[in-house]
């Protein structure tokens, strides 16, 4: 039996019928109990694939990130695959590498209709978001996470930045830093300005005044970046303790640490955000932010595949902070011995 | 003016104009100096849209991978997408998560002609290759990158594993070891295979047998690579060299080596096939044979867009192989002091 016979049987609509058995909220309780009833005595089962091909003919999803030379993105790629592979979609990941004209070409390529959902985390260059905008006027989910902003009305899954900003900057005063510095992944992005709140929050609170040049607003350029905190590391006692909002700009510190012959921790303490698995390898070991991020990737799915399931539920307001985790390694270790 | 026009101003086919300028082998010298000169002098050139409308409908490639979390499949995928940029072409991304079951799933999504070709490194757990055949056999073209096999015929490009087999194994053996292992990331595996060949090479040179008991031989499960690692690793002198064919086996190895408090390179020296940034800044640096991933990455994307472009030719006896280099660090770091 199609919908549109068992519709009428009751003398409604087809799309009635569709919109009660997808749980939307438009359609009185009334009907809904016609509808339902009915449908358990016939044992009325709509073609599971009739309705898939109506509405979700790709059975994809795409993943759209910045890079994936970031074990960030890969374990939240994991997470969002898991989750994924349950429902029985593919996912395709494009990579943006932080270029906003390629987020836009890839924007639009998905305008085409290819996948079902899109799950993004913004590129550093992105300042103007209404591609991803066009996406949700055509009807394509999208949830955003963590590199999420508040132009698009959407679902975000993010981590609890601020705090975790606060978290990182509050272990350095603790461990000894008088003047810590900040590396800043973006002056722009959300995530990013969460974080440095957080820090100066930590310095507001020991009445530490923010001292703008200790703050280094990187880019995705790593050489004007290396050469940024190259000078702000060169300068001799300018600095004694780092907040790195990003994996690579602790890597690009080490490096730079090596070349300077600075001694991490003892003239230069660094936390970073980071989910590196060689973390604790490294020499020193790196204390770090870790981000959930396989438990974001999966609630970023589960949110996506809500829309996909019950379009007409509204999750705009979905703004969901993971909480991360900080992990004290050697590279902030207090020296008692001066 | 069309093709068509211009096929009739020489009174030949519109498909005999449209060889000619994909430079076919199946016209005669004489016909394409007639078709390109009359082409010269009237300035033909066919709307480049209708061309690529007709031949290549999605402007897409995909990279088949087994997984992320790896700097050498990142590395490979920057040089990939570099020249599918310059092509116009987007690149999509499909993880197989090392899974047999996935990569035959994938690959049958890519039947339905949503790509243009297909770039490819096979899954640990494939060893029934027909599914890629199959892809052939509809004339999308695939090249076949790192985790090359024998059984596709088709373009491939990889690194010279024999050889540096060689050179990791002659180097632990140079630099004092007596007992070298081998962490094998796969049994089967081509690339595995040949690296085994070069460690088994660099053995007889010296006159030293195979000892199968200080060969790994380690899957995609690191809960068993773990423990298979841990247990050769705690017979006290069992062994006190390893060539490690995969990034990720050495990372297990230093947490091993930790857990156990194996000195490297005191007690064990390792050298590992690795991309990792970080490999100078570990605790001790990690010694590391190094493929030229981007170069891969570019050269099998060259490659596919040869087969895409011109896909009269015939690429099955491509084989590229590139050199790796090796990084002599800490880890293999000969102590003269007993």
């Amino acid at each position: 039996m199609t919908i549109k016979e068992f519709a009428k049987l009751l003398n409604i609509s087809a799309a009635t019928v569709s919109k009660v058995l997808n749980d939307s909220h438009e359609i009185s309780a009334v009907t809904k109990k016609r509808v339902l009833d009915l449908a358990e005595e016939l044992n009325f089962q709509p073609n599971p694939n009739a309705s898939s091909l109506r509405r979700n003919k790709n059975k994809t999803i795409a993943i759209v990130i910045p890079e994936i030379a970031n074990n960030f993105f890969s374990k939240a790629i994991d997470g969002i695959e898991m989750i994924a592979q349950q429902k029985g979609y593919h996912s395709l990941i494009y990579l943006t590498h932080e270029s906003f004209t390629k987020e836009l070409g890839i924007v639009k390529h998905l305008m085409n209709g290819r996948v079902d959902g899109v799950l993004a985390s913004v590129s550093l260059e992105t300042t103007d978001f209404s591609h991803f905008n066009d996406l949700l006027e055509k009807n394509l989910p999208i949830v955003l996470f963590d590199r999420v902003c508040e132009e698009i009305q959407t679902a975000k899954i993010t981590t609890d930045d601020f705090h975790a900003g606060y978290m990182a900057t509050k272990h350095l005063l603790d461990s000894g830093c008088k003047k810590v510095g900040f590396l800043a992944f973006s002056e722009v992005a959300y995530a990013c300005r969460k974080r440095k709140e957080g820090y100066m929050e930590a310095l507001k609170e020991q009445n530490i005044e923010v001292d703008d040049s200790l703050i280094v607003n990187c880019s995705n350029d790593m050489i004007t970046n290396f050469s940024m905190i190259n000078n702000l590391l060169k300068k001799k006692k300018k600095v004694d303790g780092l907040f790195s909002s990003a994996e690579n700009l602790a890597i690009l510190t080490y490096q730079i640490c090596s070349e300077l012959a600075i001694n991490i921790p003892k003239d230069l303490k660094i936390v970073s955000f980071s989910n590196m698995p060689m973390a604790s390898y490294l020499s020193p070991s790196l204390s770090t932010i870790t981000q959930p991020a396989f438990e974001m990737g999966k609630e970023a799915a589960t949110m996506l595949f809500l829309s996909i399931e019950k379009p007409r539920n509204n999750y705009k307001d979905v703004f969901t902070e993971m909480k991360s985790n900080l992990f004290v390694r050697n590279s902030t270790k207090r020296l008692f011995l001066k």
